[in-house]
């Protein structure tokens, strides 16, 4: 009362720190682009990571039915724990279950997509100033949400000419005493890469040795190629902890349902009920997953026939292999042959294509000159790249790859002297 | 290489402070009870804001439909807009909007659940540092979320001589230049009440004069009483911004759907384009709603029938009056009448009950002799009072007060004498 107030005299309200922190890389730079495809040809976009939106690739029927079945039960119409029915975390935990890597249902915690799961596991783990290992290539949500939280990344790289395995000796130099987390992506967003055994044993070996806590990204698991195999990551190692992110989005087809998972892999008590009960209460911000897809997803998980699974990833392979096969002989591109996932990187040897300054401008072209649209792999902080998602349908993809090719042809420039002639 | 790391030697992981400060005091206080119910007696949980738990309040056969269409169609699969769908926000928008108070798709942003409204609200509104003011008693999550994001929260008192009015004076007295915004609930909860126009314009001309936006937590919006007005807060100003939070989970009664939405208002222009794109950004961390509720949507809001509404609403006020009138004349107790939401608060004399310390020590020994189990509003930070629930099925209804008349005829001391008898 008699102190006297510094008030307000007129409005003055900004965003806060944290939503301008929230970037999104994929966002800044597409919407910086600029996108007029060419008028006599149709547009392919050969740039969203949601493969439902050619309508080539459906769900199963099972998955529909389970939904159906569990809004006419009207049983999942109230709140849920805020990390999930016991029953839908016990069937998660049945379904990722491994003999050495075993589940119960209290080491899973169900989240609105993996998006939450990731940021849950993030948030979990990491205090402003600590950093955190992101894989370059990888995908941009993992900083996104990092910087926004104050959290420092740190980028490892991924080596193309091995099949985008860790450059292990770069991860391990970035580690210090406020590392606070290392992210995988097995299979990758933006890569298609899926590592052997071998190679994730020597990850963790990294891990053990500096103690540091693995936020695993296996959302993709699973969608690998005949005759290569998906190895998780938690049964490969009893001491290091592991939280492995998935969910329904990719292997069920249907990413807007916002259904994702945390499993807890803790054999060696790194956790123990800390971390348990930090991420319970982290859930209780916003609960987590609708209860529809929750009541159905015991279903969904056990009542998915095999063939379903087997004709996406054989569908998937088709497109790649196309893909990879039509653009190996394009002058002034390497793709990089994937093994999962839905993905397919191609590199630009720019020093050949002169007129663009970088995979933006070469992209930005594409698009208009040929109206196919690849995402630059800048937005991954990787130039030089652009990363083609390979669930469009087949004709799409065959067409694509011809535009390319012709786009191609007509910008490439035979030798590097070409360059210094311009110079000139 | 050469340089000497601080290298980790054993495993040390440890919640975040986030994770650590994200407090829900619900939790906290019932995990802290002692709830052995009677055996003798049937428990009753008139605690849980839950309208479903009982079974008596199924939502409409419209709602249903809407959903089995929605996953029939398979239009909704994919990714929405991390905003939401564009014609769920503008049937959305429809359905809100009000003569004094246009608004448009763009509008509306859909989120998941209410909670995530109000997380983004508070998130895009406050720094660290900055203070809310936050109805006393009131729900909880406000005070959970800005804590967990280092924003201190000032509680102002609701009257519950004036029908939980806000204590304007109070109110304004702790208003500062930190301030950076105002939640109002309305209709309340845990009170159950609905303001006036003329209530809600004082709030305003508060808010005006101070410059101080609004966070209007509405979703209990138009679940009043027959009888009774709901006045929604932004047509009654055109200077005021306001970002209105609401969703499907009370009135529709499908709070495990996990349907929420932000209303901006700005007439004024106070928030301008940065506010916006401030939401947008914030929504781009996890994404929003089910796609499958984003796509049933406009049919619930259309063509759930009045009766529906009219119906849920009659049956809470038959309720909200047998609590009433039977609560009203058991000695020691004073209950205040609802006007609408699903809640009714009940003050203790708490003198007249010396065995109990507090709310939290009467309710438990409630639920111990009587099996009655009524949360304690110190949850809400209000001692000395406890919350109803009036969505049970009304034989429970009747059937609990009796009860609750007997435990308090066994423990009322008549005069409050006896304390100090006590002390001798
Ligand atoms: C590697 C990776 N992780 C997580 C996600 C997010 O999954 P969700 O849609 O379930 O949030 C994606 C989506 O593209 C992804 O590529
Ligand atoms: C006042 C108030 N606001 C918001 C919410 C959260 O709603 P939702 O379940 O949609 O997140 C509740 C839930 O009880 C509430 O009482």
């Amino acid at each position: 009362p008699a102190k006297l107030k510094a008030r307000r005299q007129r409005w003055n309200v900004k965003p806060s720190e944290m939503a301008k922190n929230t970037l999104n890389p994929i966002r800044a730079i597409v919407d910086g682009m600029k996108l007029t495809p060419n008028p006599d040809k149709p547009m392919i976009a050969l740039s969203i990571g949601d493969p439902t939106v050619f309508g080539n690739m459906p769900t199963d029927d099972k998955v529909l039915q389970a939904m159906k079945d569990a809004i006419d039960s009207q049983k999942y119409n109230g709140y849920a724990p805020s990390v999930g029915y016991y029953k839908s975390r016990e069937a998660v935990a049945n379904f990722y279950s491994e003999p050495g890597a075993p589940l119960e249902a209290n080491d899973v915690i169900l989240t609105s997509g993996c998006s939450q799961a990731i940021e849950l596991a993030i948030n979990v783990l990491c205090n402003p100033g600590d950093n955190i290992l992101v894989p370059c290539p990888g995908f941009s949500l993992y900083k996104t949400l990092a910087v926004s939280m104050g959290i420092k990344v740190k980028l490892y790289n991924l080596l193309p000419e091995k099949s985008w395995e860790v450059d292990l000796q770069h991860l391990e130099s970035l580690i210090d005493d406020r590392t606070a987390c290392m992210i995988l992506t097995n299979p990758s967003n933006p890569c298609g890469s899926v590592y052997s055994k071998e190679h994730l044993q020597s990850l963790l070996s990294i891990a053990s040795r500096y103690c540091i806590p693995i936020l695993a990204d296996e959302i993709y698991g699973d969608m690998v190629f005949p005759g290569c195999t998906f190895h998780s990551l938690a049964p490969l190692s009893s001491d290091v902890p592991i939280l492995s992110c998935g969910g329904l989005a990719k292997r069920w087809l249907v990413p807007g349902w916002r259904m994702g998972w945390i499993l807890i892999h803790d054999r060696n008590d790194v956790f123990g009920s800390e971390i348990r009960e930090g991420l319970v209460k982290l859930s209780q911000r916003i609960l987590g997953a609708c209860t529809v897809v929750q009541g159905a997803l015991e279903s969904i998980l056990n009542d998915t026939p095999q063939e379903f699974y087997q004709s996406t990833i054989n569908f998937i392979k088709t497109n790649a292999e196309i893909c990879f096969s039509e653009l190996s002989t394009v002058p002034g591109l390497n793709p990089v042959m994937p093994s999962g996932a839905m993905y397919l990187m191609v590199g630009i040897e720019m020093e050949h294509f002169p007129e663009f300054q970088n995979d933006v401008e070469f992209t930005e072209r594409l698009v208009t000159e040929q109206s196919v649209f690849c995402l630059p792999a800048t937005a991954f902080e990787y130039p030089n790249f652009f990363r083609v998602v390979v669930t469009v349908p087949e004709k799409m993809m065959v067409e694509a790859c011809e535009r390319i090719r012709e786009f191609c042809a007509r910008h490439y420039r035979p030798r590097s002297q070409d360059s210094n002639e311009l110079d000139q």
